[in-house]
């Protein structure tokens, strides 16, 4: 049975943010009720919200929270209020395009509002906003995780990598929906979970949660996942995704590239969960995706470990890789499944 | 400049065998005075030496010191002091092949000796056959050296996993012979060098050992040397072995296996080191090799950090995959390079 809590969860009596704080995983499970908006861009900061759709619906609850703050009911004080936490959420991950996505949404209806507008009326119309983008991105998610169903056979063994899951969205998560859906639908997945170095999202994020979630889930390290699949262990691999290029290229965690070459060399399906808000027609292809580089010290020590190297050891620490489309069976999204040649589908399923 | 120093040394001002303690790296350089054979089996138990030829030459040396500590000097005493220190350096580590094969070295000469042998004639023999045995497998290192300088150009990108190193020899290594020897030469390789969870002998030794060697090493973890093949910066893999099947599949360190598929995805030649006495024609092929697996905390905490996944994670930890030797573009010996089909190649060098 699953007892996998929701990331985050608006509490109307509060009115609060509660938000599980994932820097704490996988030792702990606190929860912070966020009253300020101060202390939501404090929590993306920090990463206790973690994955775009997340971090989204965080800053959206946060500007609710922003006007109940606001001091002063006249139109003035409302727009000043708002527009001021605005810019502060915008830049607490300045990178993050849902972020702003989300943001402009509350923006687009805040900006209908009648000059006549009550206080009330303001944050009634916010709240439903932020509860709408809610709505919708737990609908997404949903459905990823249905089309992804329709690839996976009961009893597969299903290896992912870093955590493409429900506590990075509003809910399901995105590669991870299928195997949270498939728990409830008694599809027993097998599923072996790669550590994801350097920052071992795998282990900390998704074997705590895929585990909260009632699933058979195997941890391994990164460099095992050849040694699974060369067993027949795994029926397929499932992925997030950072970004589709209008070829059909995926960004994604460091480690896919990896994968998709060991999937396609042992036969394995290795499909991509993307959301259609991922797919980025303007990018032509993977070469054109800028690919961050992290510091050194994610390698040489983990987790509060001592060092692994030596002091002066220099490390190539790219947070990112791109995997061709050429090794991507099928890219799922909410949408539907779309297969190679993948500029047209990408195409045809933004496009219509 | 190399300021790399030997892993174990013999001091016959001591008597004393001088011993790098791996366990200590790469915080500090520590290096044990050992004149009790007691010392050299917590040595071996406690891995503060490791690699099967330094454990041999560690072991061999062991029974110098085991007859230096045998009192009286009568035949029997002597053969009965040289009796129980063998029988207990032989389970310091019961399945190093090497450690069996060190000492069985010195029982040989041990038992050549006349019955009238003084213990000053028996010392002798001892000590001159360990200093034989540690001057082989230094030839040895350095022939697979050449050998393999003649498989790599100057400036070429050179990716290792694990430590095959000198470190684990008694000089020079076994994969990074050529590494230091082309250093020697100007060759000017860029190294990247894997970290190799889960107990990250990449991070820990190699990149230390290339460091002091002088060699231009970067250390990657062993998902993102994918992302560094496709961007061109490897123009081979080299890897050590623990064993060779008679059809040329190849037991190693887990995660040579992924390398080896991802170097032939992106047409990078796979290269694996073998000193022919890792060659084993009584084991058929790959699958009839024993793979062990270990204990979870070695995934679920590293090098001292805090639990990285919940505490009732499944783990799989296997310490070694198996390559076939489909991937393997040549085995490099101390007395050739092997190239397939390698069960004829295998039994023409050992068999002649």
């Amino acid at each position: 049975m699953s007892t996998l809590p929701p990331s985050l969860r608006w509490d109307p009596a509060g009115p609060a943010l509660v938000l599980l704080d994932q820097t704490k995983l996988p030792g702990q499970e606190v929860f912070l009720t966020l009253t300020d908006p101060a202390e939501v861009i404090e929590a993306i900061k920090a990463l206790r919200v973690r994955g775009a759709p997340a971090i989204g619906l965080a800053a959206a609850w946060g500007l609710v929270l922003a006007v109940h703050r606001t001091p002063g009911a006249d139109r003035q004080s409302l727009d000043n209020g708002f527009a001021s936490w605005y810019a502060l959420l915008l830049e607490s991950r300045p990178t993050a395009v849902n972020l702003r996505w989300a943001l402009e949404r509350q923006a687009s209806v805040w900006k209908a509002l009648s000059p006549s507008a009550s206080r009330a009326v303001s944050l009634q119309t916010l709240t439903a906003e932020a509860a709408r983008l809610h709505a919708e991105d737990e609908a997404v998610c949903l459905q990823l995780g249905e089309n992804g169903l329709t690839l996976l056979k009961a009893g597969s063994g299903v290896l992912t990598h870093c955590n493409a899951g429900a506590i990075a969205t509003a809910r399901w998560g995105t590669a991870l929906a299928p195997l949270h859906l498939g728990q409830e639908r008694g599809f027993d997945f097998k599923v072996w979970v790669d550590e994801t170095r350097p920052l071992l999202q795998g282990a900390r994020l998704t074997a705590w949660e895929l585990g909260r979630s009632g699933v058979d889930a195997t941890l391994i390290c990164d460099n095992m996942a050849a040694s699974v699949m060369a067993a027949g262990k795994v029926n397929a691999v499932v992925v997030g995704c950072d970004r589709v290029a209008a070829n059909g290229d995926v960004a994604n965690k460091i480690g896919t590239l990896g994968l998709a070459v060991l999937a396609q060399h042992f036969g394995i399906p290795f499909y991509v969960f993307a959301p259609t808000s991922t797919l980025d027609l303007t990018t032509a292809n993977g070469g054109a995706i800028p690919i961050e580089e992290r510091k050194a010290t994610e390698v040489t020590s983990l987790f509060g470990s001592a060092p692994t190297a030596p002091a002066d050891t220099k490390v190539f620490n790219p947070a990112f890789d791109v995997t061709p489309a050429a090794l991507v069976t099928a890219i799922v999204t909410e949408k539907g499944i779309l297969r190679a040649p993948y500029e047209t589908a990408l195409r045809q399923v933004l496009l219509g």
